[in-house]
């Protein structure tokens, strides 16, 4: 009997932050991201399946709560996620997720999950994804400008996916570069911390750029990026919010996984509306080519989707038997007889 | 301290399905619904402030899973609520539903909820706080045709609300009215099964029609709405599902949750797009008028509001103190910085 068999229906399996930190050190995070971005490659590949709907939003004067959802037609998941920036002067996360994975033929959620740590590693895996496709073959050397709570999981999917062992990291915030650097320390890197972001592009064939600043910033200037070298832009997701010079943008081509969202959210946000841009998913299943030249620099705007999140979900739902790490919550009423809801009140009043 | 304060908010508290029976049964289900009523009517008055998204649909062959959101610029709430009618024969529900209600400041969900239980809760509550508005004064008698799951609610609802005493209940099935009267038993009613919907409307100043036909059916013909009715029409809650003949439509004052939503969903669908209709907020915030005269006929044709869940939601959120019976989930990812994501999963291992 297959675990799905076993698994009673009206409970729906809960991945606690918990049980996903236990998760990643039970099979090990190179593992989770190596898995991850298997199952984000499937599902690209799979890309004219899905149901793309916009996500929906609902904004305040401090921040904004969305929902994102999206379907195969066989699986169906949706995110929870809010972005307050104000939130961390009050010492709460500036973005808190959870997701849920339903079954589309019987409408049943099969798993609620944290999405915090699911989101960062989904997010470095779908980077490490592009990059494979799109960066110089034999790169081994990554620039990471932001050494924020993004750097680390960046260093160790690009390392599993693509055997990046050098790493140049640069931040505003020194200590932030110093923390990063620990975290990855015994990994087999070779890291070098950098005073500059001039310094940290300096003989990197990747560009990795993941700072937090919520505005327009130029954190990568056109001198700074060589002929043939890949940008990996994840810090640039939301309107108002863009970390590279136009003129790199005009001198790339660039990657995108949805155009109708990164046109507003990413860095192409700074281009005409129909500046020619190149779904990855058409370069994953070949319809597309990647990177054609040496010389070419290859720019993936990164600004997050929803099927990504959908991977992730589906990915760590067939982690559940292996790992045993997950709680069944009892959320799905389940009268013996579907039209006397109320009997079951009663019985269970009568069992007290 | 206040509960809100004491609540860590990185833990989400959680209503299960037993949880939600014992809430019912703690603190009786006729304070449940006169509550839900009270924060139901406290939101219709201040239904202008509320963020009225469509619903969020992902259809398949089979079914549809749906997302509801809405806000009120200070609490945010969904619904998660599928509808798979096939679902019965295979043992299944046709419907499951969870919700949850957030924190618009920090963006914090504040409660997940079972909603099976919470959604016939706030369905009865509702028809029995626009029936407050719209069914003659002296009414103590209902109808209540179809005597499924929902029955039993909408009975209680109305004795709490409105001082019914009288059912008279008809369903196709008769094991259906049976199970009904049943359940209903020792609770100060006067109950008449009857063998057709003629007999069952017989003497009854509110009509309640709360079928499961998934078709357009005629529950009610025009001959057997008098004068002075008021007609509450729960089950045509879909394209194509209706209860009722068009006839009476055309000589009913019809009042509605929100036009755009009733026009596609409600008994409503069967008319031309601009007949007039009342929105219900309007009438409980004196805007509108209800009821005018002993002689008209009323239909409150109800389809189902985001906002009802909101205010349910709201509602139980307040009773978490007060009953204890809820869980709480480790669902919001708290590193003692938010930059080190990764060093929080560190540490976890360090302490494993």
């Amino acid at each position: 009997m297959s675990f799905d068999d076993r698994q009673s229906l009206n409970l729906v399996p809960f991945v606690s932050v918990d049980d996903m930190m236990n998760v990643v050190l039970d099979i090990g995070i190179e593992s989770c991201l190596s898995g991850i971005a298997d199952y984000i490659a499937q599902d690209f590949a799979r890309w004219e399946l899905f149901d793309k709907t916009p996500r929906v939003a609902a904004h305040s004067s401090v921040g904004v709560i969305e929902l994102m959802p999206t379907s195969d037609g066989v699986k169906y998941a949706f995110k929870y996620v809010n972005g307050h920036p104000k939130n961390t002067r009050e010492g709460l996360q500036t973005v808190t997720a959870f997701g849920v994975l339903s079954d589309v033929d019987s409408g049943y959620p099969v798993l609620i999950s944290e999405m915090t740590i699911l989101t960062a590693l989904r997010t470095a895996a779908m980077s490490a994804v592009a990059a494979r496709a799109l960066a110089p073959k034999d790169a081994d050397c990554m620039a990471i400008i932001g050494n924020g709570a993004q750097s680390e999981f960046q260093a160790l999917a690009f390392q599993a996916l693509l055997g990046i062992r050098k790493l140049r990291l640069y931040d505003v915030d020194r200590t932030a570069t110093r923390k990063c650097a620990d975290n990855l320390a015994g990994r087999g890197f070779e890291i070098v911390e950098c005073a500059t972001p001039e310094d940290a592009v300096e003989g990197a064939q990747i560009i990795t750029t993941v700072t937090a600043d919520k505005q327009y910033a130029t954190i990568l200037t056109d001198n700074m990026v060589g002929a043939g070298v890949h940008i990996n832009a994840i810090g640039g997701d939301c309107p108002g919010k863009t970390e590279l010079h136009r003129d790199i943008l005009l001198r790339s081509d660039i990657f995108v996984e949805y155009p109708p969202q990164t046109r507003i959210e990413g860095e192409i946000q700074q281009l005409d509306e129909d500046h020619p841009v190149t779904e990855l998913w058409e370069v994953l299943t070949g319809r597309a080519e990647g990177r054609t030249s040496a010389r070419q620099v290859t720019l993936f705007d990164s600004v997050g989707f929803a099927i990504e999140d959908f991977s992730a979900l589906r990915w760590l739902r067939d982690q559940l038997e292996r790992t045993g790490r997950y709680e069944n919550l009892d959320m799905i009423a389940d009268p013996d007889e579907p039209r006397d809801l109320f009997g079951m009140i009663l019985r269970a009043g009568a069992k007290r």
